[in-house]
């Protein structure tokens, strides 16, 4: 099995980077991978740490209708250049957190997605130089008040609300080009998305070079690809699954925010 | 004279923030001030040290065509909502820094607009509320390329190139509701923007309540209000200078990147 990269927060509230061991256990890192982050004597029990987002990027930067069948379903065709928006990093949750429902919305939709993790700073990265920038990939669901993006010109309210980046639940350094990215409905078997993410129009190393051209990327910064056919509404209490073969699987449930979060 | 609050570089590449004074020392805090940052026996120069942004946003929260003018000059009207949109951190600059013209667009527009500085974590802050979460007050400049503006139906590529927020120079506790914001263009004496912050639709503590119902703040982040009318292209070579009465005045010119940045 590939190697598997977490971020964690042990019982005493201490943020790590970590290896998760088949046993589930985690080997504590000195600094995150990207950082040259180091195994260090700490070991963390699988009932003494919780699962975090894999990273905490600085930004996310999301591409829009890169795949043509999701295109197609929305009304409209791939555009002639990557179709760039940002998430705040406020939006970033771990696997198994709760994605809220906001008030503000009547249709929220799951979009899952393959998501790259920068691992060194990139400005002006030729595409060919792209590659070695990588540090590896996760799994994302792009969160999206549908009625909102409808009905804004910008998608900014419409995908920025806390908790809609679900993000994880860890980080590989390798995928296959044609990895199957399946998204699953309330542990339903017939998944809602399932497509190769070699289908996407514009790849990672594109995307690296695309995105450099304009903002300086920072390491553990986030790309979201875009998602495939198939997205469709949540309601509170649904769970919703994103898989990525050779990575795993991204699960969250959606509620309602407590009251008494604020 | 009311108090400015900086954040400089030291001759040994250290950051801090710390309090102005009228002789241009800086006293060393040692923390930022929203984080009850208190002043050290540490003391620069005037010579020793650079200026910086004032403070270093997780996020930029940037709201459109929030002065009817402005939004009467882009041919529209002010929306019935704010209309937001994000700005990487990595196009925040110092004044004094290059605004860098990018090879993708071929109109570059200023627009200064005042800067609310958060000081306190932020969700869903009812507007009454709102006054005591902001920290400050400074200056900014929403750099956009409004030919890619006007191509893409995101902002985010127009908006989000590497220095297209220069911020600054320093922060400011209080501002006059009344307050005027001038820029001006290689040192010409008539400003090319001139308008009362009290002709913006949605004042600071409306957006404060606004934004956080929707993605949390974090003290040091940064909500940009809007410009008013007046807005035009910037050429490589020349300066724009924003002043906003009791802050200051924030000045950057433009250039092209040098290729060795990469």
């Amino acid at each position: 099995m590939a190697q598997r990269y977490v971020r964690v927060q042990s019982q005493t509230g201490q943020l790590h980077y970590g290896l998760l061991r088949a046993d589930r256990s985690v080997q504590v890192l000195d600094a995150p991978p990207w950082l040259q982050g180091q195994p260090t004597a700490m070991e963390l029990s699988p009932e003494s740490y919780g699962l975090l987002a894999p990273c905490a990027p600085s930004k996310v930067v999301a591409v829009g209708k890169n795949y043509p069948d999701h295109a197609a379903e929305m009304g409209t065709t791939t555009p002639p250049e990557p179709l760039l928006f940002i998430k705040p990093s406020t939006t970033v949750i771990a696997s198994g957190a709760p994605i809220y429902y906001p008030a503000q919305s009547t249709q929220v939709d799951y979009e899952g997605e393959l998501a790259v993790v920068i691992g060194d700073r990139c400005t002006h990265v030729p595409k060919e130089a792209a590659r070695a920038k990588i540090w590896g990939y996760t799994i994302a669901n792009d969160i999206t008040a549908r009625d909102l993006q409808n009905h804004d010109s910008q998608w900014t309210r419409a995908k920025g609300f806390d908790t809609f980046c679900p993000l994880g639940p860890w980080i590989v350094r390798e995928i296959s080009p044609d990895a199957r990215l399946q998204t699953f409905i309330n542990n339903q078997t017939i998944p809602v998305q399932s497509a190769s993410i070699e289908t996407m129009t514009y790849g990672p190393d594109y995307l690296v070079a695309y995105i450099s051209a304009i903002m300086t990327l920072l390491p553990g910064d986030i790309i979201l690809t875009g998602t495939p056919a198939g997205v469709g509404p949540l309601s509170v209490g649904d769970q919703v699954r994103v898989e990525i073969e050779g990575i795993g699987g991204l699960t969250n449930s959606v509620a309602l925010r407590p009251q008494s979060e604020s």
